[in-house]
């Protein structure tokens, strides 16, 4: 006999070698059918798995998230099993679960279409119609080898050399057999709602130099209502693409002439930053920070000091010379505030120093993982480093905070979720600085969270090894979360660079360094912010805010007056002066996403009047210029 | 009998071998007591010159620029000799005259200290008034080589294998002989109103990698008068110096850590600078411009097809590798701008576009030549580049000349001179460019200057190898000139990139393109700013506009109600809430160059007013808080 401990702290005997599925049977037939897999001893395992000794036990069901990667492993493992048997040869890579589905890389001649995706579902299909038993064998390391290498899989014999574990488990579903932990569903027939998504090459192990595999990429879920909810998702994220976008509205491009992961900004997408920038100036000096420009390279040794050189080098670029010495590219602006710090003799009388920069730094990525404006190789940082003695440090936080919501609500980011990192409980040697300032911080932060009512999770062991953090996501218009404003405390640079300030004891004390983002970078933010928006940006962003459209060149001098009186009360202004017909110029507007076409007639030349389209609300009617200008003005200063 | 032709075109005969000092007393006796040298088919010559053949001829007098470079270059001859008579075995390298004085470079043990000058000058005072004549001898040039080697001159040695000449010419007073091509004063006693100005390091021959010599700056004039107005506008300009302002005010730093040439913007220089950015950007808004951002490196590969790679690799920085590919920090932001214009095909409706850049640009430049903000490594330039049909270009430059008038008047500059730099005559071959493109831009700019009603010069041969260009230099509020705008039209970049429009005639036509720059570079501009202003800026570009200054404790709840209230309609305020005597906050707040003191006790708190201190004007009086405010805003907008 063995007993069994269930997660609500029940125990229960059975006889020796009961699978877990018997047992999830056993306490009731609702949990047998909806079971998918077990966790015994806190071990993921198969239903099928035999208890052999006194344990305690959890089921895995549907609605669980261990549940629904449990599915799409296998899902993915289904998929493999089809294009095995659509590819007669195919050499299988990995096929993990990752957010949101799963992939499989396969290396195969026939480069994969469409089409193809189409057939290996419906093969997929009829694999699941066949019901067939999954079950897992293990071998010893050697014979695992061995019959990777007889079936040709030469991927698979690679991943079993680097496994250290003596025996290797392998998956078999009928005419297919997977290297693979599991654990898995049972039978293929527990599958069947799936979609394979796309198609799109995979460097073996993600190496630029190892071989190009396809990669295809699918989702499953248990629902055919949540599958099609996530597809809908989908589709609305893809149309909000701000590569798509960005290129429509012709606000940036990248060039394979001047590199990768570089962005160009072009008139419109500059138009943004720059609004965003300005923006992002002005409320910093109200809050009483002060703004520092620093050289975008520096000398290696300043990296040295700083640690970056040692901790940071795979994201740094190869040196430049100059004059024998050798100057690295900025992956930081942190630095270059410390020696500005140290020109002068501080008092805590000066303090606290709030010091931001909109400082671009160059950051190595690799190729394969660029995206768009929301992973590149060089970008503009919202950076600012407070510095400030311990006792301020709570009030600077809460000022960061305070800061961080402002900014995030003027664009239209309301919900957010934040993680307090804090240190491993028992691992302080893991970290620089003394306990006592160790608490005090995470204090200090712990404090600001909760005196703004915010809720958060503290990530214990999260901090990084120079000081705790408060990292904040934002929510997206269609719910995705994105990287938000992070506040990091660091007990290293004040270190490494000697950092002091003249207490009001007369004795120099080591000054509390806060590093701070609150958009993080303009490049990613703008990606962002064109998806949050799908591009139709509210007027006080919008590159163009209003766009003139005459319905006939005898209206075009009133037209140019109009924008000539618009721009002096520097609204951003276009006419639409061509000889095409009205709708089609409102079409155009409209694609362009101008929040305001304002059609221009005889009866609005006669009246003094303009005819206004809004995006958002359609006709508006005719009104008088002036009443235009009021309400596109409040519009403006509300940042609606 | 020799016929010599004078400037004015009258000719005289005279006995062979006559000198032109006797010619020029001959003439008169006022002339011949006030020449210094002459000038024989063209050539500068000594007065002792002997004419031997029918030439034209002209008496360099004291009164002319030339006869002042003679005296100051023999000045520098009566400094060696003095150098030599106090620090026998010196070794002398060059040493020329240049604007405003001379120098002479010396290789010598000892280290030159202030007191040496004026020990050298009372050498120099004595070979004066020794009255020593000077005469000229010429030597074949292996003769002058081993002459020198005898005399231990190395410099002068390798000076002379340098030399082309079969002979080289030396010029002697007394105990010291030099090699130089003269020609100089008669005698030593003709010289005598000088000064030593300073001491300084200089490679020899400006290479790193030669022995440093040490440099002793001079001056020397005609009349006392002159003298002393020079030294006194040195004394001017050196109270004025950026660097040790810059210092005294906490506008920038340059550090050894992060390596020469690279400015770090404190936060008040950043405010400066700021302040001047957003004029910039908003100014060039309201004329349509449109701004861009580019990255600040680039594959090499742009750069060779831009043509910097090959004519411009001096001043280009080492590449860095990514990805097995050379990248450069960019010198220029030219070809950012053409792959941007590149992106889509533009039509003649669509020109002009004026697409402007805060482009921060890496120069290499010889450590020796950095001079605080004015020669940098890394500097911000105001770059725009405009792209318009060969109709429009007319239009374009005066309206960027019309941009610069205005952009210079902002800042105080009223003064400036205009070049036109064209083609020369007969050199067509030299330039890149079809003729009648070439006459039409030169036109284009010529009109636009005269409908300006500019005066300017034409500087036939001047213009780069790649189009025309007009270069404006403004005088500062000492006189002197500083490179302000320039427009540089470029038929070189269009060619290399094939840069086109779509005209009227729906062909395609290379565009044409101009670069411009107005303010030139952030930092040498502000730079120029403070040296301009003395560091006194005024208000609207002052980074503290206002510092309030409570005279007790009991006066700081006050000072910092008035504070909030000056904050919120965005005024730069400061408050002395220190424990300091108000005089000493005074004068505090007057070493700070504050345009504006408020002085805050008893009667103001009681009044609502504030005791106003103007920088510029003195004590004002006790005014209302809300006339005060009133004041100030309408100086900021007027930009008094």
């Amino acid at each position: 006999m063995v007993k069994i401990t269930l997660p609500d702290g029940t125990k229960k005997e059975y006889k020796e070698n009961i699978t877990i599925g018997e047992i999830a049977s056993n306490i009731g037939n609702r949990l047998g059918e909806r079971a998918l897999a077990g966790k015994a001893g806190g071990v993921l395992v198969d239903l099928n798995y035999p208890i052999k000794e006194d344990i305690s036990l959890s089921v895995i069901t549907e609605d669980t998230d261990e549940g629904l990667e449990i599915l799409r492993h296998s899902t993915a493992h289904i998929m493999a099993q089809a294009v095995s048997r659509l590819f007669p040869g195919v050499k299988l890579g990995i096929g993990p679960t990752i957010e949101n589905g799963f992939y499989y890389d396969f290396s195969l001649q026939h480069s994969l279409s469409e089409d193809d995706l189409r057939k290996i579902e419906e093969e997929m299909t009829k694999i699941i119609r066949e019901d067939i038993r999954i079950t897992r064998t293990e071998l010893p390391r050697d014979m695992a080898i061995k019959k990777m290498e007889a079936a040709g899989q030469s991927f698979k014999t690679e991943l079993i050399r680097d496994i250290e574990d003596e025996t290797v488990s392998f998956y078999t579903q009928g005419d297919f057999t997977d290297l693979c932990r599991g654990p898995h569903i049972q039978r293929t027939a527990k599958a069947g709602i799936f979609k394979l998504l796309s198609v799109a090459g995979a460097y073996w192990r993600g190496k630029e130099t190892n071989p190009m595999l396809q990669r295809i990429y699918g989702t499953a879920f248990f629902t055919q209502t949540e599958l099609d909810k996530y597809l809908k998702f989908l589709e609305e994220a893809e149309k909000r693409d701000h590569r798509k976008i960005g290129r429509d509205l012709d606000l940036f491009s990248f060039h394979e002439e001047g590199g990768a992961g570089l962005t160009f900004w072009h008139p419109k997408g500059a138009r943004i930053r720059n609004i965003i920038e300005n923006f992002w100036r002005e409320e910093h000096f109200k809050r009483g920070y002060e703004i520092l420009y620093s050289p975008h390279i520096a000398k290696i040794n300043l990296w040295k000091t700083s640690g970056h050189w040692n901790f940071y080098r795979e994201s740094m670029y190869s040196p430049i010379e100059v004059d024998g010495q050798e100057y690295i590219l900025k992956p930081m602006n942190c630095p270059f505030a410390v020696l500005m710090y140290k020109t002068k003799l501080h008092s805590y009388r000066d303090l606290p120093l709030r010091w931001g920069e909109l400082g671009t730094v160059y950051r190595y990525e690799r190729s394969g993982v660029l995206h768009g404006l929301l992973r590149v190789r060089g970008f503009t940082q919202d950076d600012a480093h407070i510095f400030c003695t311990p006792d301020q440090l709570e009030r600077e936080i809460l000022g960061v905070i305070d800061l961080a919501q402002f900014m995030l609500s003027s664009f239209g980011f309301h919900e957010y979720e934040i993680e307090l990192s804090v240190r491993g409980k028992g691992e302080k040697e893991k970290y620089i600085g003394k306990d006592e300032v160790w608490e005090h911080a995470e204090n200090a932060l712990k404090i600001a969270l909760e005196k703004k009512g915010l809720k958060y999770t503290r990530m214990e062991g999260e901090a990084k090894f120079y000081g705790p953090a408060i990292d904040i996501k934002v929510k997206d218009a269609i719910g995705r979360g994105w990287q938000g404003p992070t506040i990091q405390v660091d007990f290293n640079l004040p270190e490494r660079f000697d950092v002091n300030y003249v207490g009001s004891d007369g004795f120099h004390h080591r000054v509390v360094m806060v590093h701070r983002t609150v958009l993080g970078a303009m490049e990613r933010f703008v990606g962002c912010l064109i998806e949050h928006y799908a591009g139709d940006f509210p007027l006080w962003i919008a590159p163009v805010q209003v766009r003139i459209l005459p319905i006939t060149d005898a209206h075009i001098d009133y037209a140019n007056k109009l924008q000539a009186l618009l721009l002096t009360k520097n609204f951003r202004v276009e006419c639409d002066a061509s000889n095409a017909k009205i709708n089609y110029k409102i079409r155009e507007g409209t694609m362009g996403k101008i929040p305001y076409l304002l059609v221009v007639g005889d009866k609005e030349v006669e009246g003094g009047t303009v005819a206004v389209r809004s995006r958002k609300r359609g006709n508006e009617g005719t009104i008088a210029v002036e009443e235009f200008i009021r309400n596109i003005e409040s519009e403006i200063r509300e940042k609606r």
